[in-house]
């Protein structure tokens, strides 16, 4: 499969790319935002395409032409304001859905928020933040896309430990960004996964497993 | 009818409620955030009711409750966060729209703005606005509901002058907000109207007849 990862210069998107690209099984195509990035990533002998999600559908459509699968793990971040949150939290990706349909990519992963689903476990400081990735994760389910929707609990940059807990609903925990990506990886060609969502935390149980056990 | 006015404390919706309790044909409930809010409209004959945006779809369901209506008259306005756009003008609207779902309420009209369907005429500067609108409407469109989307232009508190123009795309234009309210209020029972949305400014038809030719 060859995957373009939108939100490939952020702190999961990065580790993606890595993983694809030494990946047997897949290739990938790095969509950053600005051409300065993009030395980093050719350094690795990673093909990159230019496209920001603040642009048109047709500007992501084209930077996705070709790919067999989208990963979309961008997020505006905590340094920006709530404007970038709509603009590229939520209408981004929904943006990226649509660009995705409209050349034919069926396979698509959303990097969501544990509970991203359920309004009423939205903790107060971050609501705002958790309406966006609701709208576009909704705007998922609702497309024609075989979907994938990982909802990760809170992220940490330690090492990964390849065990982790997937369940419709788990109540809080963290995860290194790093078993996200690796989530994200065995996601891609695996039918459990196929139309499913799910929260995501650190546990005992092999990703691969506890993907298959969905 | 009886129609819930949702955000009748604001500009739109105080005018609405006073043609509502004017008007023969129909009955109104005006939801509003604060109990203080109550003597305004009860010192009127207006029915009140007590519900936040911010609440639960539960809360906002029994506040709706035996209503045959529902207008979506709220905003967050201009003077809070970009946080209250994401809060009440899309989760806000979304949950009133599964609140009308759940208590088997079929007619629901949206105030929206102007082109708020279409991404590329969004103005720079409230594009944030925009996006909450864009999906609070797409939820809509989505629902099981009998909707009628209303898109006005620049809001005016000038008089109004019952003369109006309507239409799936105007360029741009302004509107007196009191022409907004008859136009909702001439919509209610129109069929013309049902399951449409439109751009609306000021313009030379009365807006009866405006509306019977969309």
């Amino acid at each position: 499969m060859k995957v373009l990862v939108v939100g490939a210069n952020g702190q999961i998107g990065k580790q993606l790319v890595d993983l694809l690209n030494e990946s047997s099984e897949h290739e990938v195509r790095a969509m950053l935002r600005e051409p300065e990035q993009t030395p980093e990533f050719e350094d690795k002998g990673v093909e990159t395409t230019i496209a920001s999600l603040e642009g048109t559908v047709e500007d992501i459509a084209s930077a996705a032409k070709g790919c067999d699968a989208i990963v979309f793990a961008a997020g505006s971040g905590g340094h920006t304001g709530l404007d970038k949150t709509l603009l590229v939290d939520l209408d981004g990706a929904v943006k990226t859905v649509e660009a995705a349909e409209q050349v034919g990519i069926g396979r698509f992963i959303m990097v969501s928020a544990l509970q991203a689903h359920k309004r009423e476990n939205w903790s107060e400081v971050i609501k705002p933040y958790y309406v966006a990735k609701h709208y576009a994760d909704r705007a998922l389910l609702q497309s024609s896309l075989n979907y994938t929707i990982i909802r990760p609990g809170g992220l940490l940059n330690e090492p990964g430990t390849g065990k982790v807990q997937i369940a419709e609903n788990l109540k809080t925990g963290t995860i290194p960004r790093v078993d996200v990506a690796k989530t994200i990886l065995a996601c891609l060609n695996e039918e459990s996964a196929f139309k499913k969502s799910f929260d995501l935390i650190s546990g005992d149980m092999d990703i691969a497993e506890a993907i298959r056990s969905i």
